[in-house]
């Protein structure tokens, strides 16, 4: 095929890139830091993009667009988060080209069109709609604004990686507005869930829901709770992050509105969003050394049918017996290809449709046509078995949800596997160095020892998990006194 | 309501303005030139992308994302279409903002950041999609490549008009690349006839088919395709685009393929868009001085049922059969909704919906219930008709297709109307100031008197009709000979 690629003992890293750019999922563009989603990565992209949508609407929001520009005084009023983006904006600073007087056919920006107020590229939206909500909301009866925005944003990274780490990405951002505290975290709650709930049952992916500690919070937010996955080379991955605003972009917009007994009161804000990078995280929590796992739900090609023939008379019968096939998973809401090329030999479609993840590849020969059956092999295990022509169709669901339950149930069991408890600093360093993953760990609660602990080891507190339980212990940094374990690891 | 609209009669312009406000549609932001689509007008987009999408589709193309930004040397290499473009482009010269030394909690562009080369924010992406082809194409194999991209696009326009003309719009831009020309051609006019088919059977609007004539061409174009629609005050809108790229990208980004014979040719192109601008042309194609009237393909509600009552105990009873009706027509893929706020009288309501444009309306009162019948009234014609309880929801999809063929016929016949065959320029100045519309007129075929009539009258050629039968004739301007007669009109 002449797309090897690095094996994950080999070089992790390089088999990640190798991945992303045999499988035609993302190559890097000639802008600086920005990627091209081509059509197979993008395909992907549309599926998580319908199943999130969907949980969106069933939770009550709807769909918006704000504009892409924040005015640099917008985007100062809320000064942490003004403080947490700034160094990593994208800033227009004229509205014109004109042409170059010096050199024929080339163009320079015209300084006669330099704006008045600088615009930044949206990193992301808070301020431009907040300053929105403004104009939208008086009275309690407003309330909530229980809003979503698919959109791209910018964040100028200075390194770059496909889908983990970009330039530009894609995202949703949901912005919700609420009349009381208990009613915003409630939403930023529900969100959270509706995060893990995708993770788990879309991308196969186990996740453990937490909150930030300060020194990770989300600039502007005044709790960050977050879903956090294991990737096979025991590197965490935040997956997304739902964010309670107390009334802080309230207070920079002046958002205020009249409760039920006449007096003004401000209002209480979420935020929430997850992004193109969970392609990187879907890639790296499940693919192989031959290519890509896709789960089933997430797929764009569910089944491929690989037909193994010498003459254009045996191309001919099978094809009859494929479409047959086809069409019948077709019905049922499979996306089915059928590869009938005569340019590839049936060795280069299975190493092609492992490459790209196919769930389900059937090869049909002229003697499976003789004996009423297909080879029928699934991607997530490779084991292949001989199923009959009249039942494959009706087989395939099944077989489908169970290579989803057992991705998944992989995916949960090395997780399992690499959540090791540790009680001394010595451990915590070995743990990492050696084995990786999460990190089990008494804290003392200061920023001062997160951050030495992140200075000596590169780790971060990824999470406090919703689920700690109370456990007296002493921090393994400072040995200051602690109430519960939190979760350490190297991320992405 | 306070939620009055200016009727046509008085201020077309207005009436617009006030329909877009009002029935939620957009609305102007902080942000030069850019709207905020609200999520009523969104869920009008989202309904146009589903369609639209699943046509760009069932046609064999894909979806991809391509960067934001565009350097400016390969903005520069299409030189007609940088041109066309330069002078309305959003620059990117800066990619950090920092604290500013005289003045706490503000921020400045920081001079330490200045990009070496500028970005322009893609005001179309030929440019770049075409230097992402350039490293895609080596093969006839690798051909034709049809992508399609879901973006927002930024063009800095002066004078802005909510969803006809705004600084930042979203829209859908198909590019593909092609081995010969007759299948570049091909191509073109296949998705114009897409656009047509969807502005006649989803949006009810008719529109003609033609070509542009050389100034109103796309930059960068050998030929421009066009759908135009006429909207109730007797100017033309251009509801879609599908241009012929010749080998112009190509050439300028050397993009070239091994033919079957080992030989390097150069490869065909296309392009062709939609934009949210459809919105516009929507709300000014159908709607009347009490609101939004929305064809159902595109109603992002299609039926509201409206409850009349005075006791809690009355409500309670309607309520039962209305979930029962909207439960039935749910099943059947409706859209429906149940309003039964006890804040707002049914009058109130009612207006609301019409206002909204939401295709059927039924309202239920105690009488109602005793009779078994409802009162069922449509948007587009007002008229209102008792139905059984037991049988609406089984009549709503007859109704509903009804008034979708109202609507487009109600639009034909205005268009029909509005079509005025002129021979000399005396009438074509009366016709076009007295009743406008579109001015079927003899034109010599050169620039300079496209120009001169432009000037004269505002009126521009819309097109050339695909289905303009040959007739000999002389300009109405210039008394030269001419073959077929062209369509003027002024236009937004």
């Amino acid at each position: 095929m002449g797309k090897e690629i690095t094996s994950r003992t080999e070089d992790y890293s390089q088999w990640y890139n190798d991945l992303v750019k045999k499988a035609d999922l993302a190559e890097n563009s000639d802008v600086r830091g920005c990627m091209v989603i081509k059509p197979y990565g993008y395909s992907i992209w549309e599926k998580m993009q319908q199943a999130l949508d969907k949980m969106f609407k069933d939770t009550g929001h709807v769909n918006a667009y704000f504009p892409l520009f924040v005015p640099k005084s917008m985007f100062e009023a809320e000064e942490k988060n003004a403080e947490g983006f700034a160094k990593e904006c994208a800033i227009v600073t004229h509205y014109r080209l004109k042409t170059d007087p010096e050199k024929k056919g080339k163009l320079i920006v015209d300084p006669a069109a330099k704006l008045e107020e600088e615009l930044v590229v949206r990193p992301t939206s808070e301020a431009i709609i907040w300053s929105t909500y403004k104009r939208w909301v008086q009275s309690y009866r407003d309330l909530p604004l229980l809003i979503n925005q698919w959109a791209n944003v910018v964040r100028w990274e200075m390194r770059t990686r496909l889908f983990l780490r970009t330039a530009e990405f894609l995202w949703q951002e949901g912005h919700t507005a609420h009349a009381t505290k208990q009613e915003a975290i409630k939403e930023t709650e529900q969100m959270l869930d509706v995060y893990a709930e995708f993770a788990e049952t879309f991308m196969a992916m186990p996740v453990i829901k937490g909150i930030k500690s300060e020194g990770e919070r989300f600039p502007g937010a005044v709790e960050t709770y977050c879903i956090e996955a294991m990737m096979q080379d025991g590197k965490a991955l935040q997956a997304g992050t739902s964010h309670f605003l107390g009334q802080n972009f309230a207070d920079a917009f002046d958002v205020q509105f009249t409760n039920k007994e006449g007096k003004l009161e401000k209002v209480w804000g979420t935020s929430w969003g997850v992004s193109t990078r969970l392609i990187g995280a879907l890639i790296m929590a499940h693919s192989d050394d031959d290519g890509l796992v896709i789960p089933p739900r997430l797929a764009p090609i569910h089944v491929v049918i690989v037909p193994i023939f010498r003459t254009e008379e045996e191309l001919s019968k099978i094809s009859e017996t494929a479409e047959r096939i086809a069409s019948a998973l077709r019905k049922q809401g499979y996306s089915v290809k059928f590869d009938n090329r005569d340019t590839h030999k049936p060795g280069f479609k299975f190493a092609e449709y492992e490459l790209k993840g196919v769930p389900v590849r059937i090869a049909i020969g002229p003697r499976d046509l003789e004996n009423g059956t297909v080879e029928v092999a699934r991607r997530d295990t490779k084991e292949k078995q001989i199923m009959s022509i009249e039942t494959v169709a009706a087989s395939i669901p099944a077989l489908l949800e169970n290579i989803q339950n057992n991705i998944y149930q992989k995916a949960l069991k090395f997780r399992e596997s690499m959540m090791t408890p540790v009680d001394s600093f010595e451990d915590f360093k070995n743990v990492l160095d050696t084995k990786g993953g999460f990190v089990l760990a008494h804290w003392d609660g200061t920023p001062e020892t997160e951050a030495a602990i992140k200075d000596a080891t590169k780790a971060t507190i990824r999470c406090i998990p919703l689920d700690a339980k109370p456990e007296a212990g002493v921090c393994v940094y400072s040995g200051k006194p602690s109430t519960k374990r939190v979760l350490f690891a190297r991320a992405y």
